[in-house]
């Protein structure tokens, strides 16, 4: 299994010619969830290939114009392309009350229904509609920005580690069925009545792929908890280090300070984005690079492919 | 004096790759207005040279998201840009609630005031802050699409016709002041106390350059109205004229019946826009040209020059 990640809008506060407001996409073989979705998402999404019929989510991170003000276009669109099933739609306090208004104001028409769900306290997993927990597992946690915000970690779900079949075969479990049991990693009851569980049969469950997304935020523990061990953070780097002060004092961060939360957390790769249209990406991951070995800069439309986890 | 108008986004329904949603800058020296303001406009804006700083006004024609959308991130744009003077926005009921609301779940952050005017009834002359009025005229009227809707006519102010200066001159009115004040249009007072009037010595007066734009509409008095001798009608034209039937029921008309409004009108030039994604725009204006001399399909960011009126 693999995640690609693509990078939608990579700029703070506004969009530019060159950088589309904050949005980004984790595509799966399933289907794929848009993180935040500013001005012209559904653009670049179109740009990027990916199709809206097969977006299964919107999860927001809060509401600052530069993250949502591409929803209701987007929302808009998928109706006029005659969506039917459910999309599922997260973001903080307000979201409905202003999906809502567009609604009664007749700026939004959706002919679907838009499952929003805000969030409040500690964050944890969220509940997603079954066919979408299928394909994706969404954990959150708060950050720490200027008005309520949240972070998301989207996961691939765990699976079990690869059959030793000829052992399996030897353990007197037949071809069929019940050997695709034990491969799932649940115990069988073989014909005669005996139980062959699938500890020494099959190896360790392999993890599934991780992008945390924590943007926009000052260093927080909510980062660092969702980006633990991820096989990718995406994180804001408003600004180069030399603004830190002004960075803190707006509620971001620096690309150098994104670089300690992910080597706090262990994440594996580290792509810098929401950059200040004063500064220039490769500059702040170049600082970046002092502290962790893996760093990106996000530049719209640039995808990155996370493969499977194998067993260690 | 002239006016540039600007399509800044010519698509129907849904912003494109190649036509953003409904947008257009009408600019004159002094500043510019915006007609519309869909998802993407700021950018549209920035990519035709035109500079926030000068945006006067913005004449929203209705709610639909794909005329709206662009609003909230222009307005943040011009914020984050230190805009401290007011900008005028009109539109019709509803665009209040949707700004405010915007504004009071943190997504929009304005720090200049947002003169908000709905308009209600049968529309008329539009009352504009007076640092606004001095350059531009706005008339309104309701067209008839699926919601409340208004069109606009954008007028540069009329001005009075060529002095005849050697005839002034010999009627007693001494160079400077005076003669100025004669140039004007405005009756003057001689130093022996001799009034001369304008009659005779000033030129019929020079009307101001006009542009209408009329969307979303099905074929309506209002858009006449407002399209009276104007120099350039802007005019919705959906879809081509096989699919008239289905224009009507949707609210909206074909390149045809945008001719047969700007013929009726008496329009100097037509500009057609609002192309759904389905038709070419080259072709619905072909169709139009049937019925009127002066036809111009709408692309992204193809301005056309409006000169002065001479007097006949």
């Amino acid at each position: 299994m693999q995640l690609r990640v693509i990078p939608l809008g990579t700029s703070a506060g506004r969009p530019t010619l060159l950088r589309g407001a904050s949005a980004l996409a984790v595509q799966a073989e399933s289907g794929w969830m848009m993180c935040d979705c500013g001005e012209g998402a559904q653009l670049a999404a179109w740009r990027a290939g990916l199709s809206l019929s097969r977006l299964e989510a919107v999860l927001v991170t809060h509401l600052h114009g530069d993250h949502f003000n591409g929803l209701p276009g987007l929302l808009g669109t998928m109706s006029l392309e005659g969506r039917e099933r459910p999309i599922f739609v997260s973001g903080p306090p307000g979201l409905r009350e202003a999906l809502e208004t567009l609604v009664r104001v007749g700026s939004l028409g959706v002919r679907f229904p838009v499952i929003a769900v805000e969030l409040t306290g500690p964050g944890g997993a969220l509940e997603l509609p079954e066919e979408i927990h299928a394909s994706f597992e969404v954990v959150t946690a708060p950050l720490a920005h200027r008005v309520p915000t949240y972070g998301y970690r989207v996961s691939l779900p765990d699976r079990p580690g690869p059959l030793d079949f000829r052992a399996a075969i030897d353990a007197g479990v037949p071809p069929g069925p019940l050997l695709g049991e034990l491969k799932e990693g649940r115990s069988v009851t073989l014909p005669g009545g005996r139980v062959v569980k699938p500890d020494g049969l099959v190896g360790p469950t392999i993890r599934g792929i991780s992008v945390a997304y924590t943007l926009d935020t000052v260093p927080c523990a909510g980062a660092v908890e969702l980006g633990r061990g991820a096989d990718l953070l995406v994180h804001e780097a408003t600004y180069e280090h030399a603004r830190a002060e002004l960075a803190r004092e707006r509620g971001h961060c620096t690309g150098v300070e994104a670089a300690q939360i992910a080597a706090q957390a262990s994440a594996k790769k580290l792509l810098l984005t929401h950059f200040s249209p004063s500064v220039e990406g490769e500059r702040v991951a170049d600082e970046a690079r002092e502290i962790h070995p893996d760093v990106v800069a996000a530049a719209d439309g640039a995808g990155i492919e996370l493969s499977s986890n194998r067993p260690e």
